[in-house]
């Protein structure tokens, strides 16, 4: 078999983005945990690691990762099943790694998840990306769910629906008064600033071609920070795309308006996880599902 | 004098970390903004960006780049003066790149300074990091002004004390009365999990640092999402360090209870920004520094 104390040094490099780091994870010195790495690049025959700030895997060292964090998840699984194992062998809490989308985390996963996680004792590893993203994270295996818009299940993985955010066109009324007062045309989205979470979020995008079937290209602030995003809109910096749910109550008290009634943009969320049965990520699976279609559409 | 199209060029494709994004920019073809960049390099006799997803600027394309936004912040500052100069020559709305950390844009930064950016047409172009590493941001000239705990200035920047945000290490009841009925200490907080915000965020740490005048080393959940860290702490997923004016009234209302009574971590922020005299940067920066007093401590 494999020589798991060194997958596992690797394991904690990539994850840590640092040898330091590593070592105190694993109570060893740096230079043990480099000692190991090397020598497991040297069996292999490539480099496993860049070494840099932060570390990070390499092709061949990305998939000896995810092999390894496999093998740590049916093992935690093991150790709930024969409790008698020896605690030394086993990490007491399996952390998860899951890849989910800025707004997702900003609203309903976390009131979603965390019962399960906190009466299970599992660890959440969050890897936060754009929701048209987070799909390639699970792709190159460097986490083992995702909440994504991709319907089509990647390689390996299960997919299943989870429910809809609406996303609806918002600034505050003193925003609107000033700069739509003509309506939300071509001319006045052209010269009108707007807030764009960063260079992967399409969203006010998609809003301005519906609305005016054309590319339109305003003055552009980059808040990429959920709750910044949603301050931006509400002291009128610019107007932006956000979720219904999160802003209902902004809706409700005249803080915000909705710029384009019934011009919402609705986006399907889908969770996709290894297909490698595992008992815990199953069950994951299943809280998620269920509790997802409490808090989304 | 050197050649701005091909300048221009380069910033833009390193701004979006894409020649195509540049290009819809610029209002040109990929193809051309390709060529200015070959040509700039040919000229300056160096690779200036790193091709890739997202496209990266070396060493020498990040100084061209600093001087080209330094060059545009002035012409911007000069239509404003000279109101006949061609609007084609310049931006009409200038934009102020700055790094912020986290918690900062989360609770106070946004509401500070958005009046006076709305007012003056400013767009804001965030870049967040944690506030030990803005710094390095205004250090290798990716920003123009940086909210960090750097007091002392970075080359080429002034540097003014903005106030200070109070830590408070915090839980749900339901998880205090589980994990910590025998008081916080060395043993509860070495079995107990505490959620941390990415590898950079130290306050979790220090914290127990202080408490136990050890190493501590539980299990960690990593979410690194300001809202989600919250709601970790909210719903029973761990402990973590929370600022004290974020979650006011969750202590008010109980949702969150304070673990350790008098034991805060102080953090003090500083504003650097670029010392070369631009009106709208010395305004934005007078304008932070009297909003952070009201929202600081």
């Amino acid at each position: 078999m494999l020589d798991y104390a060194l997958l596992d040094a690797l394991a904690a490099v990539v994850r840590h983005g640092s040898f330091d780091r590593a070592a105190s994870e694993l109570n060893v010195t740096p230079s043990a945990v480099s000692q190991r790495v090397k020598l497991l690049e040297e069996r292999v025959g490539s480099v496993l690691v860049k070494r840099g700030q932060p570390c990070v895997a390499t092709t061949s060292g990305a998939l000896l990762c995810r092999h390894t964090e496999r093998v740590q998840l049916l093992e935690a699984e093991l150790t709930g099943r024969v409790p008698a194992l020896p605690g030394g062998l086993v990490e007491a809490w399996p952390t998860l790694r899951v890849a989910v989308n800025d707004d997702s985390v900003g609203t309903w996963f976390i009131d979603a998840v965390a019962p399960f996680c906190a009466e299970r004792q599992m660890l959440l590893d969050l890897v936060i990306d754009d929701q048209d993203h987070t799909a390639q994270r699970i792709r190159d295996g460097s986490v083992q769910g995702a909440v994504t818009t991709q319907a089509e299940p990647v390689q390996g993985c299960r997919s299943t629906r989870l429910g809809r955010m609406r996303y609806l066109a918002v600034c505050s009324p003193a925003f609107l008064a000033r700069h739509f007062a003509d309506g939300v045309t071509r001319d006045s989205l052209r010269r009108t600033p707007c807030v764009d979470f960063n260079p992967k979020d399409q969203l006010q995008k998609r809003f301005m071609r519906r609305i005016t079937r054309a590319e339109v290209d305003p003055p552009l602030h980059w808040i990429p920070h959920v709750a910044g995003f949603l301050r931006a809109c509400v002291t009128g910096l610019g107007w932006g795309m956000c979720p219904e749910r999160m802003i209902a109550s902004h809706l409700a008290s005249g803080e915000l308006v909705d710029m384009a009634p019934g011009k919402h943009i609705d986006v399907d969320l889908y969770w996709q996880s290894w297909r490698l049965s595992i008992g815990w990520l199953d069950d994951f699976s299943a809280v998620l599902r269920m509790r997802a279609a409490e808090f989304l559409d």
